[in-house]
């Protein structure tokens, strides 16, 4: 499996993805699922999750810049964040009409998601959730992130503390608190992480980091948050039953 | 969707179930996933998850008296917790007979699983996960606890807090902590909760409740905990990215 969580915020965007591939526990690797497309005019960040031969085969595409505009690729022609979230959609759907019937005849479903983020000049930053069958809905006020992969043991605390009023550091905190939840309970889901930050209005990516273990600020937060949570919980009083 | 969740810890057991049923969101009802076995020489408490129809056809088949020991329900005959496991097992399996073809025809998997916890005299207090295959396992020092139906939001805080010499407060405490994060992120769960607690060597329930929304300690402890969980998160430090 894999955990990829975006989250819009007032000032930006927050992109983490973790980097575990696995068929069968006995065939564990590492793929980064993070890919941007900067330009002068927009940032875009593109994480995927599901089959990685179908998502790598998407973002391959996305890359392949077609004769079109200045020998632009799709993804960096598009006017607005609708239209590059139509883009990866459709190349999700070339892939499919190329790859899904044979998926089939092996036994394996057409299962391939994605998160997109980023801004493109005139707009705000926005973020879309792409679906295996290349639709896709946008965040909004109410849900200001996206998940894709093993999202449930991680989306309790971004329930509990992330809005669109939250700063980009906070954002980026919660994710990784959101992940180190995840790769305790899924064996599954491993660093190294990728993170990537987008402040509003700059076009260009503010922090794009890999992050492994060793990574300083990433212990603090596991170790800090573990020992936080077992004290405040030792500190809850007990029921009296 | 449903989520149960036992914790065995050295002094006893703690059980909580959720009451929530649904065949999609537009029918949501309200059944007890718990069902209490006592007798003389034991407690048994069973939980259920997955398709109503089939779990409570497997309680009412254990609740059903055969000719047998003094009219003893097979379940009160088994001699330790083992065998009480493997009672249950084969009433899932009888059950498995009689619906699975017809459930089959209709296009619905044969889909029922069951935490049983307890003591039997001349035993320690065990705890056994039952899988829709009617097979099933014991949990071990390593792993003292088993989840059943929405396990995955409420399974971190009980893997960072809770091991064999957890008190039973302790363990009651984290199974109300975990049943929250999980109301609170799927709508598939809810209250009211079923919570049954045994103590080592009483051979009956210490405590057997019903915990709903208004509930004075399960309100306590949602907002407590949700109170210093956003306050630990603020306190740790922001990333300088």
């Amino acid at each position: 499996m894999t955990y990829c969580v975006g989250l819009l915020v007032d000032t930006g965007l927050v992109m983490l993805s973790d980097s575990r591939t696995n068929a069968g526990v006995d065939q564990i690797t590492t793929f980064r699922k993070m890919a941007t497309f900067p330009a002068q005019d927009r940032v875009l960040v593109l994480m995927s999750a599901g089959n990685l031969a179908i998502t790598q085969a998407v973002v391959n595409l996305l890359h392949d810049a077609p004769a079109g505009v200045e020998g632009k690729t799709a993804i960096l022609q598009a006017s607005d964040m609708f239209k590059a979230a139509r883009v990866v959609g459709e190349a999700l759907r070339e892939i499919h009409e190329r790859d899904a019937e044979s998926l089939k005849e092996a036994g394996h479903e057409f299962n391939g998601t994605f998160i997109l983020g980023g801004q493109i000049k005139g707009e705000e930053p926005r973020l879309f959730h792409i679906y295996s069958a290349g639709n896709f809905i946008e965040s909004s006020l109410d849900t200001p992130y996206f998940q894709i992969g093993e999202s449930k043991y991680g989306k309790p605390i971004i329930d509990r503390v992330i809005s669109r009023s939250s700063s980009l550091a906070e954002a980026a905190k919660c994710a990784l608190v959101s992940m180190d939840s995840t790769i305790r309970s899924n064996i599954s889901v491993g660093p190294p992480l990728d993170l990537a930050i987008i402040r509003r209005d700059e076009y260009k990516l503010a922090t794009h980091i890999s992050i492994d273990m060793d990574n300083e600020y990433f212990t603090m937060i596991r170790k800090r948050w573990g020992f936080a949570l077992k004290e405040v919980f030792s500190e809850l009083p007990n029921p009296n039953w």
